[in-house]
């Protein structure tokens, strides 16, 4: 199997405030190479120091990729540093010289005098085009594979990375395939999933399964590889279609650029069903997220952040006896809340959050992180109480938002499976 | 100066997903210590390369941080390459031994055989406990100053890093104080406001400054380093205070641990004010960053998303002749959805949002990415109007809910030095 290492470049990125990650997209197309990804690093603008780690990591591995340090200042040294430890000159490029004067010419702005630097190729490099900056990549073949330049922001990296490098790299590796299939599942915790589903995807090295989390939200990751793609896609099926049985309704997509919203978008617009939102300690965040993407309009009615008790009667139309008797963290409220939002906006359903997100609040029966989660539709009310253990403000207010929205998406697949009345 | 390395160990830091994080606090504390970090990497769990990469970072740093691969199991192998690189053996400690049985005894778990791994010291290594696991780390004098072993989890390292390696650590620096001054500004961009600001900073190279960004806001570090702790905040007035001065109200605070809304949230309760929101693009945004903190019921009232038509009318009371005429995104909307919200609530202020987040719509006059903001308080009402470039829905979203918050912020502000009447 071929090797990999990247090198990012840039004194910042050295610092406590800053991290690498761009190395993420170089890695993942590297994967997709099948090529295997043995260290990354990071280094400052210091010549000598890096020049003797791009040495180091050229006798190492196949594949070297280079990040950052190519702007026009003289503290971007990765040009001079990657030519110094292959051993090569730095010569002016006049094509590359004339693509820049065009380019400045084009903007209508000078074209400062050290943006020439950025004209210069290593002997025997490939200039790689750069579709949103001045900087040009460069690919050098090397002894034992390949040494890639790019940019360093991520706009100017990703399209150069795979419109340029992805397919001149494909030369330096043997052909093969590779096919992934992904599920994103929620309202089941890490460990929980893993027992799940181990039995199964224990039982194979390959496809390799990564189970990845993050709050409220997992992902399993199936990556078969296989000399056609046929085969792998079979690999996919014999492992993926267990776990997707096992899954069941916690896997909300096998779209892993779907979020959840994503989903319930999806399921209003195929049945012209509508959503309203009444939220207490969640904020405004259940909207927010309801209006991630773009058209949200066609099924976002409106949102209700009723914050004190006066707003929940005054908006939502919610007795003050019934805040009184049952306190305005309780089942009764919530579902008060969800019909309010409902009557109020004209939506066909309507999700509500009322809880103690804390780090303060909460009674015996209620402590911090409880949170009443209300839902009505054509098929009726229903309200579910969940308790958030941690105490943790930010993380209770996400896992309250995701589960009020997975309570939705159910409640809608539910409907149109016939197990309520139709949307 | 002394430099440092850190090398993170885990074959899962090296896959598109995960990232290491940790040298992020590790980094902080070297800088605190006035050590200067050249160098991090990430490598997997490979014996040889491990040992090949330590003995490679010890000739080069004074101090080398190693990060993970302290477990109990096979691919737990920072132990054994450390020492391989370092020439000495690994030694069973009878103490770290006890105090692993003890652990395991406390929590009334069995004990595997394997987590007596954990109890293998380094020659001539201290160990340090770790308050939060079972994994102790180590501490090792060196040639050139020292290698310290720290457990991955990021809480076991945090504890471990602050309260028991800097200690040793400061034992290998010269002594020396380091203070920091910060700054937090919105509503400039970071290019404007490095032409503000560098004709002062790079006077110095002590303070050391760095800017940093994220969408919406900007940050301003000052570290000054000196032999006592006066000589270094003396250092920091001298920089910091014309800095402060050509920031003027930009700068929201200089407390770097308080956000936009935790300014907010400190003048509205000081001023006994309150306020409610009125959001159409930022679809909840607004209210869930007023409602982030704890205790925010203090002066939060409520929030209204109104994203259809007919709930702007309904809910904030805006004539729908007034919308046929103007458009919903326009002035006149923006002022009176402000004032149907500060009507509606009782608050003393009231914002409102209304744009084109994009990625569609949009008018000649006003293309994607346009947004009126509104407030109105007891000085009158007002609206801004904003053009955010991009066409790109969640940064659009992210900056006008950010703009929103200042400008509320500066009217609080305003009407506290006498601008507007008073709260």
């Amino acid at each position: 199997m071929k090797v990999a290492e990247i090198i990012a470049i840039g004194t910042e990125l050295l610092t406590p405030q800053r991290i690498d990650t761009n190395s993420l997209a170089v890695t993942e197309s590297l994967n997709v190479l099948g090529v295997e990804l043995i260290r990354k690093q990071v280094l400052g603008d210091d010549r000598e120091r890096l020049t003797e780690a791009i040495r180091a990591a050229l006798e190492r591995a196949h594949i070297l990729i280079l990040i950052g340090g190519l702007g026009p200042t003289e503290d971007d040294i990765t040009r001079e540093a990657a030519a110094a430890a292959l051993g090569r000159r730095l010569q002016l490029s006049l094509e590359q010289e004339s693509v820049l004067i065009n380019r400045f010419r084009k903007l209508n702005r000078p074209m400062a005098k050290n943006n020439l630097r950025q004209a210069y190729l290593i002997e025997g490099a490939e200039a790689l085009p750069n579709a949103n900056g001045t900087a040009p990549g460069q690919f050098i073949s090397t002894n034992r594979g390949a040494m890639v330049l790019l940019p360093g922001p991520p706009r100017e990296l990703k399209a150069m990375l795979t419109n340029e490098a992805l397919p001149r790299l494909r030369s330096v590796v043997p052909p093969q395939c590779i096919r992934v299939r992904s599920f994103r599942i929620t309202g089941i915790g890490e460990s929980d999933l893993d027992t799940l589903i181990a039995p199964v995807y224990t039982k194979y090295a390959n496809p390799v399964t990564t189970v990845l989390s993050s709050p409220g939200d997992l992902f399993v990751h199936l990556r078969a590889t296989a000399e056609t793609e046929e085969k792998a896609d079979a690999l996919l099926r014999e492992v993926g279609n267990p776990i997707a049985t096992l899954l069941g309704d916690k896997a909300y997509t096998e779209n892993i650029n779907e979020p959840l919203e994503g989903v319930i978008g999806r399921l209003l617009r195929k049945h012209h069903g509508t959503v309203a939102v009444a939220e207490s300690c969640t904020g405004g965040m259940v909207s927010a997220r309801l209006t991630e993407q773009g058209g949200s309009s066609d099924f976002f009615i409106a949102g209700y952040v009723t914050y004190s008790e006066a707003q929940k009667s005054k908006v939502l139309g919610i007795p003050p006896e019934l805040i009184g008797k049952h306190g305005v963290v309780s089942e009764p409220v919530a579902a008060a809340m969800a019909e309010g939002a409902k009557r109020h906006s004209g939506a066909t359903h309507a999700i509500s959050v009322t809880g103690y997100a804390g780090p303060t609040g909460g009674t015996d029966f209620d402590p911090v992180g409880t949170v009443y989660i209300g839902i009505t539709g054509p098929a009726g009310t229903r309200v579910v109480r969940t308790r958030f253990g941690s105490g943790d403000r930010l993380r209770t207010r996400l896992l309250a938002t995701q589960s009020a929205l997975d309570l939705l998406r159910k409640t809608l697949l539910a409907s149109e499976n016939g197990a309520g009345s139709a949307l």
